[in-house]
Parts: structure tokens; C-alpha cells; sequence
């Protein structure tokens, strides 16, 4: 299988495009599908996220489970990668979250500082970077401000910018809050604008019409939500989140819908990691059922 | 015909000359007239612009149309820039959008942060800069201070500069609005007066007259308050925007008194694409059916 | 008895390991384990902290203290280090504060400033550099940004890095206060998530519930909580604080627990130096015996 | 006719691609063929050039020439650029030659020092750069070095680098001469191995086989020649230069056998302009007739 | 198979440890030997080369053969990798050449100049960088000086660099030759002293024996001198590079001595591509049955 009708339709330049093409081609299913482990909790949430499975505070029990699960990259901050990454180096591709923070202090004025370079990325041989912007908060002139240089330096080293457009603030709480379909649509679109390469959303909420724009205060199904997200995201590739821990069977139909509209896969932590080792390997493999199904 | 008589008179350095000969005198009508196609609104006021022809939400759609119907140049942001020019680089010139915001969080100091520089809307080859200058907000300082950057790099690489001038504020609201004739007057002149090539205005409303200075609170025609406005932007280029979608036969009246007061051309946007493809054409043609009769 | 099994085991560049390995091999006990004498309480608190030994209040009776009582590093802010260190230069190892603050402003916004760099610490000859990180405060931007400066020196120069993990701020006083299980057990994973090599966190106390999360809502016992710390904290070394002044069987059973837990060791100032010399040296002895038992 | 077919194809970023579909299909015969008016000889030679054909020595003649002539561009040295290109500027596509020497010393360490940068033909609209490469020259060391820094500044800045890859030296001398087929060809393969956008080589003359390699050492055609020389180019665009005036019926052949070869097009100066200015007309008539039957 | 057998052991950091995983444990035969495909004779050699296989002069037929053979790499010259790789990034690793010369002027002082720079082969997704280092030659403290600032940015970058090392100019031909057991064996060790993470040698000839150091100047076998060579390079991975087409014989056998020596792998060029695809094919087909026998 050839990356030529994907990939090569992007407008990627060559280190972008070799990135990708080895995350999405020869890692996981290696069909141009992709489902990634996302491993920030500890610093987003705290350890409290980990009392479910114990075992999954340990980040090398995690790479672990990247490794055999075959996963197309794990997300993780600087501190993890430093110390975990070594082990499993070349064996699953890192994307190195730029930024973080704790969920401490209050979330009016949201902002995820930076805690990493792209070239540190470059230096870990990380394949992909990740920054964390929050559309629609007060904050967003610092947040785009930190975010172009992120962007700029991602293209100097041809490194694959992957957006976690997190819709968030008071303003978002008023128009229908952060899961509604007009927030996701929004935050999917402006990462695209901005020049992500990938952008990481939750599955949008058609049914949360309280203050939205008019245009999206109708009836629509979660089919037609998360296709046009994908839509809004044009040539920017489309990762539908997890977010917190649900029943199997609703979050594998999130995840056919997903791939039914064209997104290119899945970055899904808790629900995969808040439970036993054995039931993490079943899940990952009803998720694998369901990519498998799309090849891009 | 020859561009002696009018960007010969401008005071331009060689660059920014032979970059905007090549807009006026190598594209569109090539008569020395302009007609631009704005395409920033997914991230101004997100996809609901695109509900009424979703077809308008694919930027390949958009950059298409721009090249049938063509225009003298395309404005959009870095991302789309970066994914989607490359397919028709040289065969439409681009207008690089530097800045752009959501329209999430109020607006009352509305400031519009910078995603990209002229540096980069050089190596992507593009033929002029563009930059939303928000008259009259009290976040002025820093909009002058980002602005002025941007005008000290156009001028040193050769670069039109192109500046949407937009009143906007609460001081704004309070005399007269962002239409008035008074605040688009003053905002054409802020743009003169800080070194813009061209300057983007939306047509002057002399009806809108409460606040106003008392000079403007008087009878004014619509054609008088245009001539007015290209009058205050002197050696800088006038463009008049569409703004919101509205009835045909009104923009292109619009479009007739603006070249009438010697405006160089017209930026339309959501009245070209918030409609069919073959509806957008023939309002096109009527654009250039003005455009026609008002040689540089 | 080689550092092989533990050191070998985190992740650490050369230059890291080498000065890791000469504070924990060489120096102290020598079996791994380590027992610092921080000295920055006269900035933190000011010389009141010295009213119980005056003697206390002279660095060079500290420095003594600390190459008598076989200490494995001592931790003092710049000035001290300019006008001590050089007397013991090579006797006892330095570790570098890098920041702080007086106590005399209110806490709710803490933030720690920079006094010092790592390029400071190298030619001080310094064997590692410390920095205090104020978890959940609303200040964290700013301290997140300076301590990815020192994060960054410190792997470019190969310098072991101590984050003093403190939780403060207002927030942190409504959910359970700063010695909390929950609060110290998410500062620990925050200093690794953020890259610390050592991380120095108080004992945690599993009996402040109030306004903690759900998941810390719930009986522990100390060696329970201090357990799950040290986990938390994974390849980040910990050293557990004594704060102040406290009896001497409550301190050594803290020891205990601690080291039971997996920590590397204590660091330990008022509780050694409050006192009278002699007093002083047999404390010293009894933590060392403690020590003695879990080489590492 | 659409570049999708040729510039497609050829790995260039968006900012290289646009300015080379300018030069190639909206200037000239815009068939995606070149005719280029090189005029440095007042440099590389002395007015000497301009004896035959005094009005030739002005600058303003010739830029004028390149207009009524529909050359797809004109190279001239910073100087010349300055101070006449603005009269002109957006009519005709500059390409500033950036490097250049007198003929005034010996040639056997040849090296063409830089006059200009690529930030300079920014500033002036230039739509791509010319530097002269010395290959095989003894002070190839050097020669690299200034053209590293060029060729990373033309990809900076997405503008084409147009190399004139000159064998020369006295190991070349020894081996065939700067025309040989066996030169020439290296040099259009060096060009392309070293990253030029377009290369400028004289017509090889496959006739020139003293001290050439073994493999060039046996009788081949002029076509089969120039044949060749365009493959060793592979994706890097040729241009045919004319040399010294040679009589019309030669060169029109010459221009021909390149054409077939797959060539882009010509860079003929003095053919063009030693003559009075309507003989400069018709010969560059014949010139268009050839260009005309190879649409690229 | 796992890399923490062998990579883990080699002392590298995160980057170049997931980078040479990704080479060795990825493509190929992905049992941590490897073969490269060598292609940057065009410079060094000119076209020449091509004559015996003229479609060996297009780059897209060398990147082709390169997936088709399951090479573990190719190695090109900035300009090819710019124009050609972007079709096959991800396919195949590449290694960017960073400097090369043309060989028209005498080699007497051989230095080999730099065209690229570390920085710019993470842009193009580069997996190495190849540095050709004249071990020997009088130019020396250029070639250090310039190799130096290649290994720093090597190691910022986690950029495994491979170092040609040959052994070049007069001292060398008094001594033995460039191909004597003396000079390779003095070569992998330099390229090993000096921080090489790969070397690519010749296969050492023990019968060259005229000048040699008197150690030298004794019977050994192939198999002896090539066991030293790998010995000398200790955690330098060794490449044996074919050199000249020669008999296949010879160079399988060449191979096999290579491996049970210990060598890493094979780096052939003209041996592959100086004959028919077919052909090629069935000799990339041999080479692999010898590396097949000795996973590392």
C-alpha cells in the first residue's frame, strides 16, 4: 500500500510527510488509520486518574502496553519521555506533548503552558509534537502567540503538529459548552487555519443547543455532526478523543461513526488504561476491529 | 496600457511595485482595477458561514473559483496558505491574512493576534500581506505595536501591505458605530497615515449619525461619503469590502459608487460564495462588468 | 556495591549520572541513599529561624555541619555559595538553589523567582541545582516558563535537577491544603511529568480530606500514602522534607516510612540545626541508621 | 494549459513553484518554455560587449528590449537592478544575479564572488536568483561554501535559484575544456545534485575529447549530447546559453537540438543585443518560433 | 527480536537509539543488519557512472529500487533529496549526504565541503547523516574543524551520523594506499574516536603492505584484517562499502567475511545499479541471504 493518494494530496513537505507515513504506514495497522495512546493525565488530572489500575501509573507499564497493542504513537510530557522513551525508542513513535497543565487552579482564562521545544522533540526522535490550544478562551492571544512559534518551528523541522483543539472559557460555557457540535466545528476549523497537520477533538454533541449559533440550533445526528467536523478539517488529518472512561459498546459506535466520516483514527487514554491489562488488550483490539474497516 | 500613470505615483519601492503591477496589471481584468476574494471566515465566525453552500467549506472549492472567476487575488490564513495554495501557486496571486481571531470571547478590546510573518508569506510566494487593524479598540497600543512590525517587515522585503481597517470598540459603538461614515473615514485615513499600500474598508453608512463628530452630522450621499474615504486613504489603495451577504442589485451599486470615487477594487467574499457555483459566476461577471469601465 | 541497578535504570545522560553517582556512592552513607542539610531558610523565613542556635545563623557552622555529619549534599542559594563553598569545595557536594523568595508578601499567587542559572551552579562547581515549583498556583504560566529555562540547562550542562514540588495557592487551600495525600501525591507526579531527576516533597498527610478529590476521599495510612508518592513520582528520585521542627521519634518513623516506601532519602534542616551542635550530630546519627538499612 | 503537468513534478515548495509558473506561463510564450536576456557582460567582460552595439551599453534599452521582446525574464547584477528596474518593475520577471566577476585577472582558481543576497532580490521583486558555480575549479572549497548559504536562503525564502554551472580551471583545461561534452554534462549534474531549481550550461560539444573521461571518448551526436545533459539534470530545469554571437542559422539549430532535448529554454544576451535594435527583434522572433512547438 | 540487545548497548541517547531502531529494526531485513544504497557518484564522479545503466542517472529509478530491494537506507546529496525523496518519504530512511566534491581537481589535499547541514536533514525526515571524513589528508584541521560542529549537531539533534571514512591523499599513498589494512584500520578507529555512530570503510586489503607500519607488515587474512577493523570501530556500527563493480563472487564473499566480522552491514552502490533492474535485483536478492544469517 502506498501513501501517494493520502498523504500526498496534503501539501506536506518531505520531513512532515515521512513522519506521517511512518506513524500511520508502518506502525498500528499501518492502513493510514491511527489510533494513539495518549499518557498526560498524570499531569493534566493527577494521579487520581490512575486509582482505577494502579499498574497504569507507571509510565513503562503504558509504553508496554503501546508496544504490544500496537498503537501508532504515544502521547507524553517532556519528564516521561526523558526517562521512558529510551527503552522502547524506534519500537512506537513518540508525539511529545508540548504543553500542559494541572487542573488546579479555576478554567475561565484557560492557557496550557509550554514545557518543551519542537527541537527537543527532534533530539527524543519524536515523530510527531502536540500542543494543547483552547479555542474560544479569554487567553487566546497568549495561546496563539506561544502556538505560532510551536507551528513555525514544527515546519523548520518538518515536524507533523498535532492540535488538541479543546474548546474552553466562559464564552464557550454560554454557546452551548465545550462538547457542543457549533464548539467542536469551530475548534476543528481554526486548528486548520492555524496549520495543524493533525487535530485531536471530542466527538461533537449535536444535542447541545443552549446558546449555540443559530446554524446549528437544529436537529442533527451524531452522524452528520462528526462528519462535517471532519469536513471543517479539511486537509488537516481528524483524531476523535475518548475523553473520560464510558461503556465499551457506546464508545466503539463513536468510533465507527468517526471513521465512517473520514476521520483518520483515534487517540483514546483513559478508556483503555483505567482497567485490568488483559480487558485494556480486548478493548484495543474491538477498536483495532473497527479501523481495520477503513484503510486510507 | 502601462502602470506609469498610477503605481508610478504612489511612492513604492521595486518590490511592492512589481508585486502589485502583477496583482492589477497581471490578473483579473489587468486594467489596473481589483477584485479580491476574502476566504478567513472559518476562523472569523467559524463554519457556519459555510451552512449555506457546503460546498464553500472545502478551501480547494474556494481557490478554484478564485482562478475561474478571476480575481486579481486570494486573502486567506497561514494553515490554509500552507495546505492548499501550492495546487494553484502562480496561477492566483495570494493574499497572506497575518492575523485573524475567533469570534468566541466579546469583542469590546478586540485585538487580532498574528499567526504568521511576511517572511513567511514570502517563501510561500505570496503577493501581498494582509493585517486587521481594529481602529478605535482600547487594546490600540498593542495593535499599533504588532502592526508596526509587520509594516517595518513589508517595507523591507518588498511586500504590499494590505490593511483591514475595522472600527471596533466600545468608543467605536458609542459614536456612531463601525459602519459610520465618521469611524470608516477615520479608519481609511489611520490606515494612510500608518503606511498601508492598500487599505479594506466597508462602505461608509452617512445615515449612521448618532455620536458622530458634529463634521458628520449632516446630509451626506453615499456616493459624497465614498469619495470621501478614497480621498482620506490618498496614495493608498481603496478596496471596498462586502461584508455580510446581501441583495445583488445593492453591491453592485455599491460596487459602481466606489469605483466611481476612485477605489482600485472590490473584496467580496460570502456574497460570491454563500451561493451555487454557477450563481457565484454570474454575479461575478456583473462585478467585473463594473470593474471593466473604471481602468487605473 | 555499583549504581549500576538503580542509577542505570533512569533514563539519565552521562554528565547526570556521573554527579548523581558521585552525591549517592561517594559521599553520605555511600550506599545509594542520601541525607541533604538545605541552608535557604534565612531567605525563605529570615534569621528568626535562627533564634533557637544563633550558631545556625553562620554559614560556615552549617557547612561544617554538613561535611561532620556526613551529609550528601547541602543546598544553599547563590550568595551563601559564593562566600561558603569555596572553604568545603569538594568536601561536601553543592546543590544549588536556583530560586526563591521571603515570606513577608501574601502566598496566594506564589511564585518562586530566579536568583541563579545552571551555568552559575557548573562553575560554582556546583554537583546539582534546585528549583522550587509552586503546584497549582494561579501563578503557574510564569513559574512554568522560568523552570523550562532550568530544565533545559540543566540537560544541555548535564546537572542533576531537585524540584522542591510544593503545592500553594488558594486553590490548592480548597482542596484539601498543601500537605495533603492528594496534593503532595499530584506534585510528585507533576516534578516527573516536567522532568525532574529528584524530586523533595513533604510527608504527605492522608488525613486532610477536605475538598480533595473523590478518589483521595478515603481512609490511607501514612506508609500508604508516602507509597504512592514515590510511585507517582516513578524515575524521579524522591527525598522527603522535615519541615519544621518536630519531635524526634515522629521524624525517624517518618524516615522509616519513607524509606520503606522507595524514597532515596531526606533532606532534612530545621530538625538537624534548631539545636545544639551535639544534638545536632546524634540526630544526624539516628537518621543515618535509618539510611544504613535500604541501600539502593 | 496547467503546470500540474511539469512544475507538479519537481518537488518544489509553494513559494518556488509560484514564481516559476510566473516566469514560465505568464510571461513569454507563457507555454512553459523560457527565453531569458542575461545582462552581466558589463561586468564579466567590460563595455568592450557593447562596442558593437552602443545603445546596448544603457541599461534602460535593454530592460525595455526584454519588455517589447516577451523574454521571460532578465538577469543584472544588484547595481543595475537598483537603479532601473523599478521603471520596469512587474512587467518583465527580474532574476538578480547575486554573484560576478571581472575577466580582468587569470582564470585558473576561478571563484564568482557574492555581490548580493537573496533577502535583496526579495526586497527588489525579483522572481528568482542566479549564481555562477565554478565546477572543477581548485577553489571549489570556497565556491560551495557561499553557494551553500544561497541555496538555503532561495529555499528560506521559496525564491528559484537559477545556477550557471561554468566548468572551468586548469584541471579542466587538462580534460577536455569548458565546452567538452564531459564537462559540461558533470556541471549540469552537479547543479542538481547541489539543489539549483533551473541550470544555465553552455551547448556541450561532444567533439571536445582530449583528456576526457573514457566514457566520453567516442563519437556522439550534438542532440545525443545535449540529450544526455538535460537527463544528468534529471528535475533540475535547463537553460541553453548562447555564448559568444555566433551566426543565426547555427544558434536557431542550436536552440532547436535543445528544445528536443528537453530543455526549457534559452539565456541568449549578446546574440540578442550586439545587433541594431530591429535585428535584436527578428532574431528573437526566430527564437519564439522554436520555443512555440515545445509546450512543457 | 529485540534492539536491547545490541542498540541499547552503544551508549546513545533517545533520538539516535529510535532512529537507528527505526533503520535496522524497521526496513530491510528488520534483524539489525543493513544495507544501504549509496547514490551520490553523480557528484562525485559526474555522470559518467551512469553510462554503464543509463536509467541509473534518474534518481526516482534509484529511490524505486531502493523500496523495491528492501535497502534499510539511501544516501543523496541535498539537491536529490529535495526534488525526489518527498515521493517515497517514509518508505525508505534516508541518509543525507552532507558534503562531496566533484573529482576533476587533483585530490592531493583532499577536504570534501559541506552542502548541508544537520538542521536541514530533520527537515527532510532524514534517519542519518553521511559525513566523508580523509582520514590522512593534509587538509586535517579543516576536515576536523568542519566534522566537529556536524558531530555537535548530530548529537542536539539525536542524528545518528555516519562517517565515510577514507583514507586520502599523499602520506596515505606513501604508506600503504587507501585501501591497505593500515589505513581502514586507522580509519574506523578515528571515525570511532571522534564520535562516529556508523562508519562506512573499504574492505581493508592486509596484501598492501609497502609502506605500512611495521604491525602491519605482517600475513594476515581477509577475514583477520576485516575482524580487526570492526574491533578497532568497538560501538562504532561498521558499513562496508563495495566500491568498484567487481565480480559478484568476490563482493558476496567480501559481504560474508564482513558480517561474521561483526560488521553491522553493506553499503554498495555501483555493484547494484551498474547493470540492468533484473539484475540488480538478483544481486540485492544474494546480499541479502548473507545478512539474513547474522541478526544482531
Amino acid at each position: 500500500m502506498t501513501n501517494g493518494d493520502t498523504l500526498g494530496r496534503l501539501g506536506l513537505g518531505p520531513g512532515k510527510k515521512a513522519r506521517l507515513h511512518r506513524i500511520l504506514y508502518k506502525h498500528g495497522i499501518a492502513n493510514g488509520t491511527a489510533l494513539f495512546l495518549p499518557y498526560d493525565q498524570g499531569l493534566e488530572h493527577g494521579p487520581r486518574d490512575f486509582f482505577a489500575n494502579p499498574a497504569a501509573g507507571d509510565p513503562r507499564y503504558i509504553l508496554k502496553l503501546a508496544v504490544e497493542g500496537g498503537f501508532n504513537g504515544i502521547a507524553v510530557q517532556i519528564g516521561l519521555a526523558e526517562k521512558f522513551f529510551w527503552d522502547f525508542a524506534g519500537e512506537v513513535p513518540l508525539l511529545l506533548k508540548l504543553n500542559g497543565k494541572t487542573d488546579i487552579p479555576p478554567d475561565d482564562a484557560a492557557l496550557s503552558p509550554l514545557h518543551a521545544s519542537v527541537a527537543e522533540a527532534v533530539r527524543l526522535g519524536a515523530d510527531a509534537v502536540g500542543y494543547t490550544m483552547y479555542v474560544g478562551t479569554r487567553a487566546q492571544e497568549q495561546d496563539f502567540a506561544q502556538y505560532r512559534q510551536v507551528r513555525e518551528d514544527a515546519h523548520r523541522y518538518g515536524m507533523p503538529l498535532v492540535v488538541w483543539a479543546y474548546p474552553r472559557g466562559d464564552a464557550i460555557e454560554a454557546k452551548g459548552g465545550k462538547n457542543s457540535f457549533y464548539a467542536v466545528d469551530y475548534a476543528a476549523r481554526t486548528a486548520s487555519e492555524l496549520g495543524a497537520d493533525v487535530v485531536k477533538v471530542n466527538f461533537p454533541r449535536p444535542d447541545k443547543r443552549t446558546g449555540v449559533k443559530p446554524e446549528y440550533d437544529a436537529e442533527f445526528s451524531s452522524q452528520r455532526a462528526v462528519d462535517s467536523v471532519v469536513r471543517s478539517a479539511n486537509r488537516t488529518l481528524v483524531l476523535i478523543s475518548g475523553g473520560e472512561k464510558a461503556g465499551d459498546g457506546a464508545m466503539i459506535e463513536k468510533a465507527r461513526e468517526s471513521m465512517e466520516a473520514g476521520a483518520t483514527g483515534l487517540i483514546f487514554g483513559r478508556n483503555v488504561w483505567q482497567r485490568p491489562h488483559d480487558e485494556s488488550m480486548r478493548f484495543v483490539t474491538k477498536l483495532r476491529e473497527v479501523l481495520v474497516k477503513y484503510p486510507r
